[in-house]
């Protein structure tokens, strides 16, 4: 199977980690996505690691020379879905940073390209899905630990360190909730199955220590099928000093139990016991491996080119509430 | 000064456990607040720690022939409001259970009586306040602990337990975003002093357990002065195998730094130190005692009466969200 990455942006590392235990994968090219954007760190890692991919100027010269079968893309944010159809409709698979639009248009462009892409697959990095702690929760959930998912709270928490010029202005970056919370939005919808029917949010880019428009801090309140509620909490406001960069939680209360990640733990109270215990955690599984396998046809990948596109609408429609100070529905 | 105690549903213990350090405090009359309240459990405790009240069989014969200086309030919710502005009309002060008003009309009322009490003051029971664990967080916030707030997440999940029958009807109940979650709206209120500026909520009377009306879970996001965001998460679904009845939390992220309360614990990251801390609890004060002191001129009492009738607003207006599936603005 031929490989190109386009972007050395966003988790190009789950790419190269997966690599690792696909040696059936080769990489045969590599490219910028967005005009400007460096891609030394990807090519000095790919050469570290034993790969000799030729290197393009144009993801377009890549897309039609290199003959990919998979692409990876993870460019600057806006440039996202641009790429990703352009490499569906040459009938290449697309595994592609989250978010994978930043305006409803462009999302409804990809979900087109996607339609009429004769069966090549996608999916976005929403990479946490395959965190052990994640990972285990949501098989606890879905064999029944909390019952029937009522309400649910997810936090993003990062260190705001120092960002790229494309994180400064909205239309390159798309906002904190789409870039930071897609994740956090992606669980409420993952953990419990349920459609999104509205949602209100709120964003803040004040106290952004010169970050031009990126918001440091938003929240989200999504109602969903079944009387089922969610909030979400995302910011930048995790000090320097915390000891790790990330600050990754859910809460799911349910007719049963209620179940928690948090600090790489998972915590569960239910009626099989006394008590919260913790949970041991399944090993780690790999997101682009599976990706692979799956269109291989040998497995299967979490996260669906449906709930791929579906979360980033969420995303999209909460940034819209926020702008405009108003519920947005589904 | 003379005290009396009308009905015996709520958080009676405050005014019974401030009794305790309160010997100037004559406890001279009891009766129920609302229609076939049973007061028993009230007038025991009172005998049994040696206390000898007139029982009254009707709040306002209480008032007129008690002649107390304080009358604590605390019967079924939708009266509460009614008695209390019945005791400021005769310029007595008021410790009132919260919500102060199941109804904004019935708050306009009471606003209305305490405006025009001459004086007479009123608190209403915001006991965590005086919890040591949220104590000593709001004097580590207002000394800087953690900068500017811009983000909050306020948590209360209680066991549903067996709920009386004032609990199985809105009517008589409020909902349960005013008779939980409004501890929960009080602490974003109190610790950053912002004022509100929007509500979207949602709630679910499902899976109550044939509980009637009762909601079992509601979730509100509120935008606030100086673009801060609050999400407030409320639930009876703590598993009755929980280690405590109560799980209240809050997290507070600011300009310098995170501060929580979890577990009876105050944990806060800034950057005076590495890594996260626990700070050491201050001791604990008495909410009833310290509103006595405040009519006595000695004290005060950390729940102001504006902020008693606010917060009650903030949860009035969080419920018609809920109904009517909209933002209500402030």
């Amino acid at each position: 199977m031929q490989l190109a990455i386009i972007g050395s942006t966003g988790h190009i590392n789950y790419v190269m980690d997966g690599l690792r235990e696909l040696p059936e994968v080769r990489l045969v090219g590599v490219s910028p996505g967005s005009e400007g954007e460096p891609i030394g760190k990807l090519t000095e890692r790919a050469a570290r690691e034993g790969h000799e991919p030729t290197v393009y100027a144009d993801y377009r010269e890549l897309l039609d020379k290199a003959r990919p079968d998979v692409v990876a893309v993870a460019c600057f944010f806006h440039d996202h879905a641009k790429i990703a159809a352009e490499a569906l409709r040459r009938g290449i698979h697309v595994f592609v940073e989250k978010p994978v639009a930043t305006s409803l248009d462009d999302l409804a462009m990809l979900r087109e390209a996607y339609r009429n892409a004769g069966g090549a697959q996608l999916a976005a990095m929403f990479g946490i899905r395959y965190n052990p702690a994640f990972y285990t929760a949501w098989h606890a959930v879905r064999d029944g630990a909390v019952g029937g998912i009522r309400l649910m709270h997810a936090q993003k928490s990062y260190r705001l360190g120092s960002r790229g010029e494309h994180f400064k202005r909205r239309e390159t970056y798309g906002g904190t909730i789409p870039w930071v919370g897609s994740h956090a939005i992606d669980w409420v919808h993952w953990f419990s199955g349920a459609r999104f029917e509205t949602v209100y949010a709120s964003h803040s880019a004040m106290h952004n220590q010169g970050n031009g428009e990126l918001e440091m801090s938003a929240a989200c309140q999504f109602t969903m099928s079944g009387q089922i509620a969610a909030t979400v909490s995302i910011d930048y406001l995790r000090p320097a000093a915390a000891p790790t960069h990330g600050d990754d939680r859910i809460r799911i209360a349910g007719t049963e139990g209620v179940l928690e990640v948090r600090g790489g733990q998972v915590l569960l109270i239910n009626g099989e016991q006394e008590g919260e215990r913790e949970l041991p955690l399944l090993p780690k599984a790999d997101i682009f491996a599976d990706f692979v396998r799956q269109i291989a046809g040998t497995g299967t990948c979490l996260v669906s080119a449906e709930q791929s596109f579906y979360v980033t609408e969420a995303c999209l429609k909460a940034v819209i509430s926020a702008d405009e100070n108003r519920v947005v529905t589904f």
